[in-house]
């Protein structure tokens, strides 16, 4: 039985991540940690829970000191909180599995120039495995410390993957436009996130901006073997959840659509949560799953790819990759807790 | 393990019953019958099951001819469709539970008047048994026939029950202002049902008319042992499931809101899926569940009584009870393929 | 030319007052007050104004030193904020339009009781005239103090005046179950009002508590020249904007269906914002218009009527019904600027 | 006052067309025509009209015989549809503003390929003019047939233009992410659109198939003065109204952020309809009006620009653009009857 404690319960991912390890066989919560809510039972906030997970919140001081007590620490903070909190946790032998941003970069002044703040850990980052479960599973076995992947950058790099593994595009080519609904924007109490002020519409934000640019670049340029630029548009949809990913790139080889999608079967053969398909994704069909759901259509017009790549933001973007990674660091079924499918309509 | 059919699994509580079921230890699907789907696979419907549930539907006659694999048959057919496909289930010892209206009203009379056509099985009304489940739960144990309740009735009534049990209300003061999301009018295609008609919209339908009414005052009929008569209004709201049943009545002794949350904690004691709350209810933390969350009000100004009741239509309002019954009738856990809470946001 | 002033200009009722005002052609606004967001262009705020009215907010300060320039202030704050503002201007001989709660109860006390802070201006209260214009018009007509209805009461008291108006209900059985879209919760950082949290979900608020019942009592009972003790229930629905009310209440008399909404026609005949429909209303063919749409049913099984009354919350329910009542007050065309139908889909 | 005809009047483009018209001071609805609704008053359909307008409509029959009481004829039937009632229309010095795609491809070889079906009034294409007013204004003035944009086109070609004019991009570098409300889909049953389909999810449809590809890539080129062929994907967005259209391509210069927009300001210099912001836009701040935002973004990393333009797309994108072209070709003031902005929220 893997003992968990969680670090920002009351978060978007925070609470999805309760709501899966409750529907794991081997794993515990030992405490549920937050900032604005310490003292207050966890179902008063998330009324889900009424009957079922009635445990109080401790705060980050309470969290310091239940360490002992497990092992292994899933961390939902803002980018920059996660620095001490993973120290300490690593000194005392406890796995930590980071759901923000503050260990997926390898390099610190990247980070640094993108978050706007400094690096306060950064003889952790040659340690730290960035969490792509499928494209990274030998490391996360024996890995201390998880940095799990974000959300735009899961469903693209997964995408993307079997095009740059087999160079059949001009990395240089890469234009990635991003979909989320609203969830994405965690929450927090902001005018811009209110019902009616997302409802009925649609915007673009972060344009040539978004932080999760570099992280995406980070690992298209190891799969490429060289270096990637690439353009990242990420978009607010009036939904609740869900990330669809249209990625654009220029073929440097002939083939068709029926090919590509031959080799992208063989490519992710055997993984459970992806899926290739005949068609083009919705994000309804991986709503509320792991599932990550990847179609393609090869344009003869203007000889490029265009790859299409849903998941949930909140589980396969967040909180269902990092329990599929807990349960390959600590040798568990990789599919444990994770084998809904998306619940229609 | 329980060999299940289920007819009419492309409509929404349909594909439902499939989601439960798949997650369900001890039954097996043997068989899915369509009235427009024969001979396509399941997933090509429901994408969501890509890779997972690929079996071809079957069409009505199929199903007819493989009766005699099951032990139990889930009828999910617009009303009036039952009736021989019920009688050749029952003969060949095959247990049925029918997710629509043909056989909750003991009544044919009733039936025929509120429904507008022909009850042509009646002779089976005697030996139905009405499944709302924590009402009627030794009924269900022995039963061959399950009528399974309607989605308003099944909010409404766990709403009332202990009101009507403690004859704490006035019974012919009973009003029903009762809202669900769209899902509850079917997977079929209408102009009425469409995005860019239901959105950012509320109406009432079928004021004074529903044919939920009879439903709902037969059982709380048999609760009050008097007769009701009720005002029942339901609303289309723009979400894809939930239903909020907001219940007014007259009370007949002096309470105050606590003393009646307590004594509706009583009513339900040891109910899984019942929860009395102290708060008011959302439909968002049922959605997906098999729960039915109560909250209640005492207006002292006008000496009634407000309950507020909220399910998931599809789950406790459809599949969700059917799996729960069909686990009473078969003597497996009743909680078993049901655990899952709300899924928030 | 009537010289306007608005105070709140940029929560959602100040803003519709702009933006129908800006379409009226015989006002003209002098300034636009607000708390947060003074020296910020109006069209920062609201991008749909970029190129239009691109005016600096001021602040309260400002707004008080430029009521010498208004024939009329409107004000859009919450309860408790317009007694000082509305003195002063009543001094300077400025007519005042307040959206807010402040002057529609007759009763000192009573509003002190339901809003739980001191009334600092009663001695204008019997003064203020409740402007539900329809049924107000003549004394509108010449007063300097104008209560702008609640957006609840609007749409619940033109549905039940005519009803009260003939005598035709036991006024002690009036139950008004309502429905609002988000907007009605104001544009404030709340984490209640997220998109996230309000979505895909329907609840109940205020439950035998809401500040509109002693409004709603108030009119309903001088209509019915004998005092109204009603239940009120408000809900939150997943749209933008929207009011239903449906309400129910036991007849005293026998007549169909046919009959009432002929009497209906005929106690609103001739007035251009209130519709008696044949069916039921639906908010969409209200919305964005100052109309409201009323339908009814006669249950013979209760002896009940049904109405149903449906309004937009942020124009017949708040800025449009405030126009509607300048107009009256400055001797304009009653529909000034408030010709536009509902806009579908 | 111009005399209008209307045929398709109530599918969603129709219906918009009636409601602008309906503020419009200088023309005058003779008939409305309709495939389904012969017969039945148009506000059986649509019940904002109730008590405004509420003629019956009439059938394709008796529309081509009152072609003779009227000034233009507005044409919004789906493509194949439009040959004989242009020709007979144009026949009787009837102007003809065809909403649908009949007459915007100059190249009958192209339109037959991509609408798969024959064009069978192939002389009139010549004569035919595009109409995006802002681009085409002095070749709309005399036409007498105008073919009206689609609204993925309007959207994209607004905001491409500028690019072409100053010839800052690589033609073959252009590709067009665009996001559509439901509205777009029509107002046909079908599953697809359901609410319960649509809602809580998006997908890309037609990608590298979608007709309005050629009709952009005729515009495009000719703004260019090269063969512009482009990568297009529409993505379907769980909201009633808006197109956002995210367009990237490679810049054959430099030039900042802030000079582009400079650029772009100039460009479309006194144009009322089409507004240049300083961020990014979002469709809530046109909707329901005539208005074209258009924000954009240098991305110094990858040297390309990213250009995002929002429109309604049943205002610019159809009605409001054909009556902006009215206008035009009656030398009535562009602005009559679209002076409304968005309401919000």
């Amino acid at each position: 039985m893997v003992k968990v404690g969680i670090v920002g319960a009351t978060g978007y991912a925070g609470e999805q991540l309760v709501w899966i390890l409750s529907n794991h066989r081997y794993s515990k919560i030992e405490f549920l940690s937050t900032h604005n809510y310490a003292g207050i039972g966890f179902h008063e906030i998330y009324r889900n829970y009424s009957g079922f997970i009635e445990d109080k919140c401790i705060d980050l001081d309470q969290a310091h000191d239940s360490l002992e007590n497990i092992d292994v620490l899933f961390i939902a903070l803002p980018h920059g909180k996660a620095f001490k909190l993973t120290e300490k946790a690593l000194s005392l032998g406890v796995k930590v599995i980071d759901l923000g941003a503050d260990f997926r970069l390898n390099d610190k002044a990247i980070y640094e120039s993108w978050y706007e703040l400094e690096h306060t850990a950064p003889s952790l980052l040659a340690d730290a495995v960035y969490g792509l479960s499928e494209l990274n599973r030998e490391k996360i076995k024996n890995c201390n410390l998880l940095a799990n992947p974000g959300c735009y950058p899961t469903a693209t790099i997964l995408g993307l993957a079997p095009l740059l593994h087999h160079k059949l595009i001009d990395v240089s080519s890469i234009i990635i436009d991003a979909k989320s609904g609203v969830s994405g924007a965690g929450r927090s109490a902001s005018i811009a996130s209110l019902f009616a002020e997302c409802n009925e519409s649609i915007k673009a934000y972060g344009v040539a901006g978004h932080r999760h640019t570099p992280e995406i670049e980070q690992e298209l340029s190891r799969l490429a073997q060289e270096t990637a630029v690439i353009s990242f548009t990420p978009h607010l949809i009036p939904m609740n959840r869900g990330i669809l990913s249209t990625c654009y790139s220029s073929l440097k080889a002939t083939i068709s659509t029926e090919e590509l999608q031959g080799m992208y079967k063989d490519f992710y053969k055997g993984e459970h949560f992806v899926k290739i398909l005949d068609i083009l994704p919705e994000t309804r069909w991986v709503r509320g799953s792991n599932l990550c759901h990847i179609g393609m259509k090869i344009d003869k017009r203007t000889n490029r790819v265009i790859i299409l790549s849903a998941i949930d933001n909140l589980v396969k973007g967040a909180a269902g990759q990092a329990v599929q990674n807990m349960n390959i660091m600590f040798g568990i079924e990789e599919i444990e807790g994770l084998k809904l499918l998306a619940m229609a309509p």
